[in-house]
């Protein structure tokens, strides 16, 4: 079953998590899939497609129980599992991303933080030690991570990037521009295009502003 | 015609810049929608259909000159305004945020920097010195920003988003996960839910884990 999930449905469920986590820390503990379309800004039917498609979670008529509802959708989010993980650039980026990771949980656990600026080196982050970039190979073959979070820019990506996969990470959660995918289509990445969003933003608020000063 | 244009379309065009900006800079001067397509993962004519949402920019036969399209994609993209901005937050994630407004154009020019955090108050972030949270409303009778970058955490949010909306802030990039669009619907936001992508990485990680081991 799980795979005919569309790859839309699965981001969705991040938001579904995030939403009944709020719900959950305010004290609410049934919700209708009505109540929680509106809050979400979706539709009833979509939400119980989306969940169907996990085998369902509601009862007809009585709503869902949020903190079961939470409970579950972490369940198939893996929030539970910590994937080994290595953090590449240990700047502002680094720094505010690995918090992600040791916000909650989160699937994954970091293991290690490399960066090629020798001033770094041995700088705590996150109780870890920030390790030069030559100590990464053999980082690796010890401790086996399988993920990496890239945060450095995306001229030094290439040849980074062979070598990650070469010594076995199978996804990446990546923040530079360097198209990984393209290079390692046998990888997972997930791409986080800062610039991108803020061009739209750029784009929606500009043109807002010409509407309304041709209107006025 | 504006009006028309979706807003996949509009998350398309930075991506768009990026790409063209790339081949620019490998000195790439021609280019076809069919190559352009195969490079980015689209189709040609969903390319071709894009582009004729602004107008349309290639010539038949002979595709498209880089250089051009970068422009007039950046200028679509108001890459060249300078929309008033302001900052909340001067942590890890303000720091980094900030120097993606810096990194090239990108329709936006930082005019201030906020933190309640009186430590910090005084530090320099690109410039600007990190100002108090309460000189906030000051700040912004006098220089009148636009737009507000939020890179603090959601529980603080409600009460700051009335004030500055009442401030005449009219888009927020925003990092917390406060629903700022739900609780003003009046103002353009763009939001950026890193946990969310950090989730989604986690879920095609494991299955794709569970998969290889059933299979092996």
């Amino acid at each position: 079953m799980k795979d005919d999930i569309s790859i839309s449905v699965i981001k969705r469920l991040p938001r579904y998590y995030r939403f009944l986590e709020n719900l959950k820390n305010n004290g609410i503990v049934r919700i209708s899939s009505k109540e929680l379309a509106e809050r979400m800004g979706l539709t009833a039917s979509q939400i119980r497609h989306d969940f169907n498609c996990f085998g369902g979670f509601g009862q007809q008529g009585y709503g869902y129980n949020v903190p079961e509802l939470y409970d579950k959708i972490g369940e198939i989010l893996y929030v539970n599992k910590e994937l080994k993980t290595i953090l590449i650039g240990a700047g502002n980026l680094g720094k505010a991303v690995s918090s992600k990771i040791f916000q909650r949980k989160s699937g994954f656990r970091l293991i290690g933080v490399f960066d090629k600026n020798e001033a770094l080196a041995g700088k705590i982050i996150r109780g870890l030690p920030v390790r030069h970039i030559d100590y990464l190979e053999n980082f690796c073959r010890d401790n086996n991570p399988i993920c990496a979070v890239i945060c450095i820019p995306s001229n030094d990506m290439k040849e980074l990037t062979d070598l990650l996969c070469r010594l076995g990470i199978r996804s990446f959660w990546n923040f530079s521009n360097y198209d990984i995918a393209m290079a390692h289509p046998e990888v997972l990445v997930e791409n986080v295009h800062l610039t991108d969003s803020l061009m739209t933003l750029s784009y929606i608020t500009e043109t807002r502003l010409l509407d309304e000063a041709q209107e006025g």
